[in-house]
């Protein structure tokens, strides 16, 4: 502990954290003992809960004959009219208000391949972010995708989700590591008749572009005459690509980086792999000069988005500094950023963006999906397009103009929950522009509904803290974390 | 409407729900009348609510610092635990109180082939039983097992629960159609590493044992003496008959039919139908000097179970009239018993017992499962046993017993919800004393919390009907549906 520095009570809404452990850790050790801290509380407090997700009626059983009409005889009205007329179960069930999150735990979030239960934690924790965000129903579902060997099956995954689908709205695939995950969700996404949602592409690529836009805005940047560098060319950035085409970015203009290199047109080592055809495309469209190397391509580049290897060190200050005045950097890789914003803003940079939420700008897919997958939901899409999630951006980017911008804040937080129905309402009128909608409704109808289930949803959640059907963490229990935390970093 | 009759008012708890109607309708289309009724309100109910089961948090959220414990950073160390050691995922995720309700909805209640949806209605009302009435979560899952062709593909739904395994504690299989429901449960409840549950088997068995254990009782009867003819020889009917070798029954003493006759070891036509592999046992082991017709078995029989073609006249009056004295006869096809229960007793039958809740006796299944699951979860089961669901039969009747027996009371009604906890307790023993449970308990332990689980979901659905969260049916809901029937009944 800092000698001389009296202790702060950490409350148990958390909300001093950064503040406590400012002062309880030498600067270089807050991040690291923060994670550790939050990694202890986790674990206990899941243990506490045993998970943290559950099932609940959402119609009331006033008195056990109303079991005689929530189950039989008088559901068979029900399984008939369904029976006869498919459209009939988003009117009967829940089917139009649930999202299956699937994930064969292949690559969980930082932690890679984490067996067949592993992914159980994140899948219900974004099923938690949906209800309370975005007021509708989710659930996590890991599934085993391996074949006998213990290889994940991309075919096995696909077959799962297709035979899935009748239950449910929509599906986010999660945390699926490559190259299945690519297969699997181009297949999906052609076969299914509903939404087949991958964050880490559509919905990374969102929460980026609002962040772009924005960056834009302020440094008084034309679409049309923006330099970009993509850093890392996985499932993220080649969707960030795709999405700054579309808005308007002329793809010669932009020159992507993967391991090994520019893509370019002379690529022959992505053109003759198969399994690399989204890259090949990009290779196809930008950077027909084959400029090679970062020193090369980032002189006079206005923008960076490094989605690849955790830092520091991954993007050096050199590179940074090579750019145009006013630079925006975006070095979002988790859990580390690829260069730190002071070092990045040091070296030049004018507005920085990561995936941190300890760092300003964060990138936070939790500002995306949940309003976006609302309103694909509210009129029953089939699809979420590419513009689908654009519009979304600028749903995100446009609220945080009319509250404020600059350069340490372009984009807004998770907190800021009146975005969601902004995006659920944006999202929608796109699905039908789009020819993607079965339900034809209004702006007005979308956002108001939107609205009221996300506030109802929230709602319910605080009175069944108040009222203690769930109860409070347990006396000690962030106490314990902490104090393990200080026995690690207080030495 | 009768005429002269005042009209009577239907409380919105449908607790006078049969005063009325037959204070309302003539006799003969009373039963008629209620379930018209009934499918009227469903329908609309659904409608208003937009189907019946949600997702919330069961844990909580005080700030927004705590999406850092329930998702990333702090999620990582709930996936690598996991991942080191699989059987955390009970400890840290919902798995272990979590059913998922699995059907292709091929052959719904009374309903048949309802196509993939059909069967969202019937799967949440049974996850909204389970969560009411046994304190444990459930998702309702329809799942499209169709070829190409269009016909359900037992092994399609085979490889789907052996997919979702790691996210469930137990999954409970529903309204699949012959033959494939044979395949699907036996397959899977040799290969899955969770209980895989067959309601129409397991579950009708137990609760048709429980209520003979009472019937007998109750007329003194010797368990080793009892000669029983069953009629039927489906799912059901099929289990039932190992339960009561298992329980002391003398095989020898049992006749069972199928629609072309009584099993016995010269059925030729069974021995060579691979598919009918279970009723080949039945052959094998009762009815050794192959008595056939109903007359010749029926003659001196103590016990009746029919579970075959719904009636009335698909039992015949002068069958029961050839039963010996005090004659127990449980006729309990659904919708409509094989025998109405007063012809029954006309016919001289001592205790009748139905599937129906406007009868005495009802054999409600709804009073098995969700205290077997619930037993299941909480030792972390891997089978469910026979044992086991006989353990709950024995449950149910010394519940009964010891709140009083009598010849139209022999089984706890679904509303004596104190039973589930003994279930649940007296499963989880024997499921110890069976070497399937991962967890070791006492009786003590899991009495009291399934108990609270049971209690705190039944209180929690309350004040979600009291503060609102719920909302009341609305006006007009309950009288439109009675306007319809009388429209239709009363000409």
């Amino acid at each position: 502990m800092h000698k001389g520095t009296k202790m702060k009570e950490l409350s148990n809404d958390l909300s001093n954290l950064a503040e406590v452990f400012s002062s309880l850790f030498p600067a270089g050790e807050v991040a690291a003992a923060q994670t550790f801290f939050l990694k202890q509380l986790s674990l206990s407090a899941h243990q506490f809960y045993q998970g943290k997700m559950q099932t609940l009626p959402k119609a009331g059983i006033w008195g056990f004959n109303w079991f005689n009409v929530w189950y039989t005889p008088g559901v068979s009205a029900v399984s008939t009219s369904i029976r006869d007329l498919d459209a009939r179960a988003y009117d009967l069930s829940n089917k139009g208000n649930l999202v299956a999150v699937v994930s064969d735990s292949t690559r969980v979030l930082g932690d890679g391949d984490c067996g067949k239960h592993g992914g159980l934690g994140v899948m219900e924790g974004k099923a938690m972010l949906m209800k309370y965000l975005g007021g509708f129903d989710a659930i996590a579902l890991c599934i085993d995708s391996r074949d006998e060997k213990g290889k994940p099956q991309a075919q096995k995954t696909i077959d799962f989700v297709k035979m899935l689908q009748p239950s449910v709205g929509a599906v986010n695939l999660e945390d699926i590591s490559q190259p299945n995950c690519y297969r699997v969700l181009d297949e999906l996404r052609d076969a299914c008749e509903i939404p087949v949602w991958h964050d880490d592409a559509q919905g990374t690529a969102c929460v980026t572009l609002a962040g772009l836009i924005n960056a834009l805005k302020l440094t008084g940047r034309q679409v049309g005459n923006v330099r970009c560098v993509l850093y890392g060319a996985g499932a993220s950035n080649s969707t960030i690509a795709r999405f700054l085409m579309i808005s308007g970015i002329d793809p010669a203009q932009m020159i992507i980086f993967d391991s090994k290199g520019a893509l370019h047109p002379q690529r022959t080592d992505i053109a003759n792999n198969p399994s690399k055809y989204r890259q090949w495309e990009l290779c196809q469209k930008t950077n027909p000069t084959c400029i090679d190397g970062m020193e090369n391509a980032m002189r006079g580049a206005d923008v960076l988005i490094a989605l690849s290897t955790p830092g520091p060190g991954t993007i050096k200050p050199e590179w940074i500094s090579l750019m145009a005045p006013q630079s925006i950097v975006f070095t979002c890789a988790n859990p580390v950023p690829e260069i730190y914003p002071y070092d990045a803003k040091a070296a030049g940079a004018y507005i920085v963006a990561t995936g941190r939420g300890d760092f300003p700008n964060q990138i936070n897919n939790s500002c995306g999906f949940p309003g976006i997958l609302k309103g694909a939901l509210m009129v029953r899409a089939s699809k979420i397009t590419d513009n689908m999630a654009i519009a979304a951006a600028h749903s995100l980017a446009d609220f945080a103009v009319r509250r404020g911008i600059h350069s340490d804040d372009i984009v807004p937080k998770m907190d800021e929950t009146d975005v969601f129905a902004y995006e659920a309402a944006d999202v929608a009128m796109q699905a039908i522009t789009d020819g993607v909608a079965r339900l034809q409704l209004s702006r007005e109808e979308v956002f108001a509904r939107a609205k009221a289930d996300i506030d109802a949803s929230r709602l319910l959640c605080h009175k069944m803290m108040q009222d203690g059907s769930i109860s409070a963490p347990p006396e000690g229990l962030i106490r314990e974390a902490l104090n393990a935390t200080k026995a690690k970093f207080c030495r």
